[in-house]
Parts: C-alpha cells; sequence; structure tokens
C-alpha cells in the first residue's frame, strides 16, 4: 500500500459552543487513523503495552484548519509517510471533504523509545521494514 | 475535613454544538475533584502507577444534569465520601453554581483491585483509615 | 428496527495511565451509537442546530463497568429504547465483548427543549413517531 | 502585562494507556491558557456566543514535546502573542516543570471570522488594542 485511508465523522463530542470541530480533536481523530495504520502493518499499540520493548512518543505535531467541520461531517483522511529516519519517523495526513475539497491537514513525528528510560532508542528493525515496506510499490 | 470543595470553570472543550457542557465530561470534571482529593489525603495516582500495588477502578457511575453549563461557567465541587465497604467505596458529587443553585451532581463507586491481575482485593488498610478519617469529625 | 447495533474500536485516547478506558468515555462512545441511530431514523444532531428547533439535553446518565477495556478492544453495542414519554426517552446500551461477554451497561434519559429558553417542550409528533417506529416490530 | 502564566495539572484523563499525556491534551491545556487570557483581557469567549459578532478559529497549531508528562505533574504555561496582524494574530506557549525545565511549546493561529459566513474580517479595533495592550510595557 502507498497510502491509508480512511473515513471519519464528526462526533458531537468532537465539536464545541462554536458549533465546530474543537481544534485539537483534529489530531485526536488523525491519531485514529495512525493507531488503524499500526493495526494493519501488524503493531497494533495493544502489544508494545504488553510487551513494553518500544514506544512511539510523538516529539512534534502540526495542523492547518482550512474549512470548519460540523457535526455529521464526514471527512476522508489519507495517511502518508514522509520519512523514515534511524530513531524516528514522520506521518502525514490530509482531510478531505466527500466534495475533494481539503479541509485540513495534519503531521505528526515519532520517535522510538525505551519504555523503561524513555531514553531514544533505533527503530527496532522488524518494525522498520513494516514501515518502509508498507510504502513501497 | 468532612468533604472537599473545589472550583472549576467550565472550558470550550467541555462544551460541544449545542453550546452547553458535553454530559461525558461532567464525569470528567469531577473525577478530576477525587484526583486532588486523593493528592489531599496523600494517596495520589501518580503513586499507584509507580507502586502497581492497588488500583481503584470506577465499577458504577451516574449524574444528574439539573441546568445547562456553558462555556466560562464556575461552579464548586462538594465531594462526599457516601460509603466505605471492604473492596469499595462511593463518593458523591454535588455541583453548585455561584448563586447557590444545584446544578448537577455525581456518583461514582470504585473497587480495589490488583492491577497484576485486575482481580478485587480488600481495601489496603492504610488507605481505608485515610479514606474514614478525611470524613470523620 | 428493534435494536441498533455498532461495533466500536477502543482508542488510544480513550484509555489512561491505568491501561484501560476512562470510564467517562464509556458514555461518550455509547453517545456516538445514539449519534448514529438519530441519523439513521432521520433526525441527524445538525439539523438541530441548523433549525435550532428542538434540542435534547441529557437529564440522567448511569453506567456499569464489568470488564476493564484497553486499547484495541472492539465492542458491540447495542442501543434500545427503554421508554418514550411526553417530552422525554431513555435510551439504554449494552456493551458486549467479541467472545459475547457483557462488559458494561449504560443508559441516557433526554428531554425535549426548546433552544431559545431552554424549558421543556412536548416531543415534536413527527420525532415521536420515529423514535416509537424504530422500535416496533 | 508582557506575558501571562498559568499552572495545569495533568490528570488522569489527559493521559493514555503509555501514561503519558496524549500528545493532542497538550493543545487542549494550552488553549484553556488562551481561553484565561481572553477573560482577564476582557473578552471572555462566552460574549462571542452571546453576541456573535466574531469567532477566532483556530486556523494552524503546533506543538513540541521535549518530556513526557505523568498525571500529578504540574507545568508552568508562558503565553506570549507572537504576532498581531490585520485579521489574524499568533500566540506562542511554553510549558515549563517545576525545576525550570522546558517541556514543551506550541503555537497557535488564529483568524477573525463572521459567525454568520464564516469568512475572514478585520480583527474589531477594540479587541486588536486589548490584544496589542496586553502585551504594552
Amino acid at each position: 500500500m502507498r497510502e491509508i485511508k480512511e473515513y471519519c465523522t464528526i462526533r458531537l463530542h468532537d465539536t464545541d459552543a462554536a458549533g465546530i470541530l474543537f481544534f485539537a480533536n483534529q489530531l485526536k481523530i488523525v491519531h485514529d487513523v495512525y493507531e488503524q495504520f499500526m493495526t494493519r502493518i501488524d503493531f497494533p499499540f495493544r502489544r508494545r503495552f504488553e510487551e513494553r520493548d518500544f514506544y512511539l512518543p510523538i516529539v512534534h505535531t502540526e495542523a492547518d484548519f482550512f474549512q470548519p467541520l460540523a457535526v455529521g461531517d464526514t471527512v476522508e483522511i489519507i495517511l502518508k509517510i514522509e520519512a523514515v529516519g534511524n530513531s524516528s519517523f514522520t506521518l502525514a495526513y490530509t482531510l478531505t471533504d466527500l466534495d475533494g475539497i481539503v479541509v485540513g491537514t495534519a503531521r505528526t513525528v515519532h520517535v522510538t523509545v525505551d519504555p523503561a528510560t524513555w531514553k531514544k532508542i533505533p527503530l527496532p528493525e522488524a518494525f522498520r521494514k513494516a514501515l518502509v515496506e508498507s510504502v513501497g510499490d
């Protein structure tokens, strides 16, 4: 696969009194797509907490908001792997409404750490392979 | 102390597109008061996660909503200990606006479990003592 | 239809440092099922905010938690209409894991209000009909 | 005032199963500081929803995470006004732990819109004045 595509519908609790998606919830929503991606490449979050072998905390994020989203709006979210480094990787997300208009973007930068010390470690080889192959042709 | 009193201001992310507090966030807010109470009786949550000696999951909750709360509304939250059993305890919360009107209530029932097995265990004696003394005259 | 059935997977942001679903998020999750139900009977939330004809705030809720739920756990949520009154209705939810074990329940009691005054009004007839027919044989 | 300083304690519901602050909640937390700032310069959110004169949606955000934050950790959050444009302004936040270590940063870019059309409008003069004076000597 070259990219992951998921659909998400804005829920009431994602909105605030301004009637639209609360900005931080756009990051919550794209994180759900990352979570589904990790399950699909057979590295589900759950296993990390059971094995406590490596965690993948986010060290940087950013997001743009081009259009307000209201409750009931469905968006298509495309996840792409932008970069895979020695001990980090970067994911980019594009949110598109059902008319094909890009309504927002997001990016998350992750590092690999040892859950015991929270120190940076290299990406485990099997995980790096799964990541890289997931974006291969 | 016989009761714990805290103040809470409704934040934008606590509301939804209806312009008022999203109902589940009332439980989030009273849980913050419970968290402050636990710190005050010297049983902060953090220590449980460090020592993994006992956890206190909620097995039942309920809440009433008498008045809508909007962003910027400040409520006084009073926590009372309603019952302390062998391996459980019940907390009751009353939310009052600044005119003294009761705007909501909540209740949480907690059990003591072993974090390794998630099986019920008796309330540790020191914790039970701290709980009971916190409500003593 | 006699009941609504949806599936929900516990996401990382639904959990807390104890490793399981934060209790208030069970109410957030069942509310999503209510939201999907409302769309299905052609009374989507969005239209209420556009028309400001009637809102359906929750005046009471309760929930039981029988089993801890971890990230990645999928539950089946069944929504049933327990009661339809003159200006209120009650929804009951049952959460079952994929082995058929009931892991939790919830209940929400809703009243109909005029969004301008936030005073109770009767259930609009078309909505009451849609609610009642949704549970008919 | 040249900067706004608030304290925030990480709550259980801010964390996830990795035991630390869920990344998007750092943005939720700094938004609370923005909300308190707006009240302090006499432009509380609530009034915007009552008067529906102008809204201030976020069009861009970014955040860095230097240290994991656990439940019970208290951080000092400093808000600075980085830029005030014709119809937008930028806020920068620095999160520091009680040892004075910078644990994270965030930035939010806001535009002024007409709530009826959601189209960009100039910053209302009184609001611009309050913003600029809030950062004056």
